[in-house]
C-alpha cells in the first residue's frame, strides 16, 4: 500500500498585476514615516530580493472558495475519479471567504463545504473541514490525508490550498507587493504500487519566540480605521526559515532512508526568492554538497507568493510540463517544504 | 492498544446574562420588520423551547484563545502529563479571536499557535492548527487526533473546543439569545488498556440542499452596515437535525459492535433542548425503545450553546460529578454526538 497523489489541478487567476502598477502606492515606514527613497527604487529593491514581477489577484466577483472550486475540478478530471468517491475534502487557508471591498472573513460554512456543495457531490460520507495552518497549510492537509488512509478512514481525499491574499494587506506596506491569489488542488489516493508516493513526512511548529513573526495588524498608515491585515516581520521570518527549513527537509528526508542524491526537485514554498535559494542551499550544505542544477522549480516571478495555493499550484505546472524545462519521470524522488504563519515548517518525501 | 481521553478540563466564563437582560432588546423579523408580541412573550416562548435560562459571555479583555489557554491548563493536570510530550495541539473553533467592539476574525497565527505560546510548550515537534467544522469541531479534532494516533503520527494530542460566540450575533436576531462563550479541552492518549476509549466513530457532511443552513449574514436591521454575523434558519436545522443525528448516532453505535442497551450517557450539542430531546426519542426509536431515565445530561439551561465547547465542557463537568446527579463509572459506554455548519454530524462511541 502506498498514498500518492493520483491528481492535480490549479488555477491562476486572469487578472494581473504587475510592479509598476505600485508606482503611486503611498507606502509607509511601520512607524507611519514616509520612505526616502522613491517607489521606483523601492520596487527595484522589492524585485531582486523577491524575484517578482508581477503577481494575480482573483477577479472582484469571485472569492477563495470559488478558486478552491476552480482547481478542485481540474485535479478530479486529473485523477479521473468518480468525485463521490472522494471521503474528504480539506482546503487549507487563513482569511476564508473575503468578499471584494469588506475585511471580514467569512468561514460559515467552512469553504470546504462550499467546495463540495459548487462540485455538486452529493454523497454525505464526503467529509469536509478548512485547516488553518499558515502557508504550508496544503501540504500539512496532504499529512493528514495520508494519517486517514494509513488509520483506514479514507481512501481517497481532495487537498486543496486557496487563498486571496489581495484582499487581507494593507496598503501603506510595502510588503503588499509580495501577495498574490490562487487555489492548487490534489487529490490524494491510496494506491497497491507500493513503492512510490510519500515516504515521509515531518511536521514543527515554533511559537516560543516566533509565533507572531507573521501577525494580524493594524495599517501602517495613522488615524486609520482599526481594520486588521497580514503583517509580517520580514528580516525575522528570513533568519527563522533559512536556519529551519533546512533542518526539515533533512529530517525528512531521513525519515525516508533516501539519499540526497536521489532528490530530483525540492518544491518550495514561494515567499522571496532570494530565502528560497538561500534555504536550499544551506540543505545542501548539511550534507557537504552544492546546489545541484535545476532543482527549484520556481513560480514567484509571475505568480507572486499565493500563501497555500503556491507549492500545490507549482507542482501542478511541473507535472503538466508548463513551467520551463522542469520535467518529472515516474520513479524520481522529490522533496515539498514550506514555511509560514504559526510558525510552522513542514516537508514531505515523494516518489512520483 | 486503546485510545483514550486521559484528560479534560473546561472554562465557563464568569459573566452571566440571563434572559431577562433581552428584555429592552428590539428584535425584528428576518425581513426587518417588528414582532407583533413583545418581548417577555418572546423570551417566553424562546425559554419554553431551548430551556435556556441564562448564558456565558467571556470576560471583554479575553479573546477565543484565552478561554482555549484557560481549559488546556486544566486538563493537561487533569492528565497529569508533562506538556512538553504533547505532539499535536488541535483547536476548533468557527469565527477565530474576536477582539470585542470589532467584527475582525483573527486567526493568523492559528488558535493553537498561540494556545502552545501561552502553555509555553517549547518543543518544536509539538504540531498545531486549527480546524473549521461547525459546532461538531471539537467531536472531529478527536477523531483527528485518534487518526494520528492510529497511524503512528503521535501519541498525545490536546484536543480543544472554544469559541465566543457574544461577539458574532446579530443584536435584531432572536437567535442572538441562543449563543454563549466558553472552551473546552481533552488530552487524547494512546494506552495500553485494550477494552477502553474511542471503539467507533462515523462522520457526514451534508451541503446537497444544507450547507447554507447557518450562514454568516447581515443584519435584520436595515441600512446597518454590511457588517456579517452568525445566522441560521433554525427550522431547517431542527428538522436536519432530528432526522439525521439519530441515523448517525444509530450506524457510530452498530460500529462499535456494542448494544443500545450498553448505552449509559448520550453526550450531545446543546442548541435547543426541545431538539436535543426529541434527537434521542428518535435515536431510542430506531431500537424500538423508550428513552431511559438520566441518559441526557444537559448544561444548555446555565450554559447556552457555545458551539465546539459545548461538549468538551459537558463531559467534562459530569466526568468530575458536577453536572446534578449524572455519575460516569469506568466501563461505561456513552455517544457524543454533534449537529452543526456545515452541515455536519458526527459521533463517537465511548468506554469509560
Amino acid at each position: 500500500m502506498a498514498v500518492k497523489i493520483t491528481g492535480t489541478g490549479s488555477y491562476i487567476p486572469y487578472v494581473i498585476k504587475k510592479n509598476n502598477e505600485f508606482l503611486n502606492q503611498n507606502f509607509l515606514n511601520s512607524d507611519g514615516s514616509s520612505f526616502k527613497v522613491n517607489n521606483e527604487i523601492i520596487i527595484k529593491k522589492f524585485k531582486s530580493i523577491t524575484g517578482i514581477k508581477e503577481r494575480r489577484y482573483a477577479e472582484d466577483h469571485h472569492m477563495t472558495s470559488d478558486l478552491a472550486f476552480f482547481a478542485s475540478e481540474k485535479a478530479i478530471l486529473d485523477a479521473n475519479i468518480n468525485k463521490e468517491t472522494i471521503d474528504y475534502i480539506i482546503v487549507a487557508h487563513n482569511f476564508g471567504d473575503i468578499k471584494k471591498g469588506t475585511n471580514q472573513s467569512d468561514i460559515l460554512p467552512s469553504l470546504a463545504s462550499r467546495v463540495k456543495f459548487k462540485l455538486g457531490i452529493k454523497n454525505p460520507n464526503c467529509v469536509c473541514y478548512d485547516i488553518i495552518f499558515g502557508c504550508p497549510g496544503w501540504v500539512e492537509g496532504v499529512i493528514q490525508a495520508n494519517s486517514f488512509i494509513k488509520s483506514e478512514m479514507a481512501k481517497t481525499c481532495l487537498v486543496i490550498g486557496a487563498e486571496t491574499l489581495s484582499r487581507t494587506y494593507d496598503k501603506r506596506d510595502r510588503d503588499s507587493m509580495i501577495y498574490s491569489d490562487g487555489a492548487g488542488a490534489s487529490i490524494i489516493q491510496k494506491v497497491k504500487d507500493n513503492n512510490s508516493g510519500i515516504l515521509s513526512h515531518k511536521t514543527c511548529t515554533y511559537t516560543d519566540k516566533e509565533a507572531f513573526y507573521l501577525f494580524f495588524g493594524e495599517s501602517y498608515e495613522e488615524n486609520n480605521s482599526k481594520t486588521k491585515y497580514i503583517k509580517m516581520n520580514g528580516r525575522k521570518v528570513y533568519e527563522f526559515a533559512i536556519i529551519h527549513v533546512p533542518k526539515a527537509l533533512k529530517e525528512c528526508l531521513e525519515l525516508s532512508g533516501k539519499s540526497i542524491r536521489d532528490i530530483k526537485k525540492v518544491f518550495l514554498h514561494q515567499a522571496n526568492e532570494k530565502m528560497d535559494e538561500a534555504i536550499v542551499k544551506r540543505f545542501y550544505e548539511l550534507f557537504q554538497m552544492e546546489i545541484p542544477e535545476n532543482i527549484l522549480p520556481m513560480s514567484i516571478n509571475k505568480l507572486g507568493n499565493s500563501s497555500v495555493a503556491t507549492i500545490p499550484t507549482l507542482f501542478d505546472l511541473v507535472k503538466k510540463e508548463k513551467l520551463n524545462d522542469h520535467r518529472l519521470n515516474k520513479g524520481d524522488i522529490v522533496l515539498f517544504g514550506s514555511v509560514g504563519a504559526g510558525m510552522n515548517i513542514n516537508a514531505i518525501t515523494y516518489k512520483i
